[in-house]
């Protein structure tokens, strides 16, 4: 297991689950989500005062390796690490672990940036000085 | 445009659209596995009934490329293209366009194969069979 | 079947259906939701241009007898009625029936108002009287 | 606040929230949904166990009344009572508080019978006995 900058505990919920029984494909992207939202607060960015003020962060790219699927009930970990890689793009690598066996569910690289008022790629400097604290 | 072997019309719902007024990143997924769905069932594939029959098709790899963001309202469409990648696994290419502009929304990568009942890979041979009339 | 002012038909997506292979409870009020939006669409009220506006249309009440289960692939048609209860709230009559056979699946009443920036009932003028029109 | 039988404390999480920035009307039947199955296992009934074996558990009255919404990070309170109201009915009076305050933001009753295999209503003995142990 990686060393990662934030870590998070979930739990698998019933609606969650598809027909098959397993946690649809879709819904580990709102996991990933909510653990970098989660990981973005310790560095004092909270997503929805960003929105509010007109701060768009914005996902232009996830890949996603699925390794084992999550059933009802199981308990599960997002580690997260922030990697800069370039001045206006930034990479989450993102892992889910089954607990407490800390197998490997899914791996993850979430790339964002910020889009300004116009659409543009635009990041302020208070969002890029906080990322850049750990990225 | 590429020359897709499947294409479905859907409109943005503004029940997909989260706190930023857009479709969040998760949904898109969604669409994409529902035009899957879709094109699957013009091969003779039912997923639903594959699932009551014991026959799972699982994702094991998402590569998706965001290029603009939809909105309430928005029409798309989706286009996709199957292609083998190995006696095992299948590739969904897979984009989304705005209509009725056809501007560039998304490009997806979806991999995709079969799971026994003991989780190990299988892909039962009238589903290799119908894919690879495609693929 | 009573005579709707409004009418919309749709489809289940397999990534609807929880691990019952039913549409999950929650999902069906995402249906109506979709079901009103659109309705208010033919009075000339756009909900997103409402919220970018300020302007907040909230639910206040939701009573739903589930009478059948849709499954995959399902194809239904969401029926309204508009009724005006009060000053400031309407209550949507909606109900859900399974095509082509026209059996009754759902069968709703939403209760809605407006909020000003304040979180007090207040509906706009121009609100008011587009669904007094028909309400 | 009633005296419920069963509590569990819950977060909103930003991908709940649609485009107003408050939790969508749709999503507190999921998380009503949850409660109620946290609750079930308490009662040594598992959701998913029980789905696996053929036995359907299905809501077939929701009854809500949204008091406040609820916006990103909040944290709030789902509590549980279990009412027996005829040999294969129960209601779920479910309310939703926003933590710490204690607030009431949702008041719910979740009726909910049991279905077999040919969709004829039906509650094997051993979930009647388990709900009758406090319903």
């Amino acid at each position: 297991m990686k060393k990662y900058q934030f870590q998070i505990e979930l739990q698998v919920r019933d609606y969650e689950c598809d027909m098959q029984g397993h946690v649809n494909n879709a819904v580990y992207l709102n996991y990933l989500e909510h653990a970098r939202h989660e990981f973005l607060k310790t560095m004092g960015l909270n997503f929805s005062d960003l929105v509010r003020r007109g701060i768009s962060l914005v996902i232009i790219r996830n890949e996603i390796d699925y390794k084992r699927s999550l059933v009802s009930g199981d308990r599960f970990m997002v580690g997260v690490i922030l990697q800069k890689i370039s001045p206006l793009r930034y990479c989450f690598v993102q892992d889910i672990y089954l607990l407490p066996e800390k197998k490997l569910v899914l791996k993850g690289r979430v790339t964002g940036t910020g889009v300004n008022s116009k659409g543009r790629p635009e990041l302020p400097a208070e969002v890029s000085t906080a990322l850049d604290g750990l990225g």
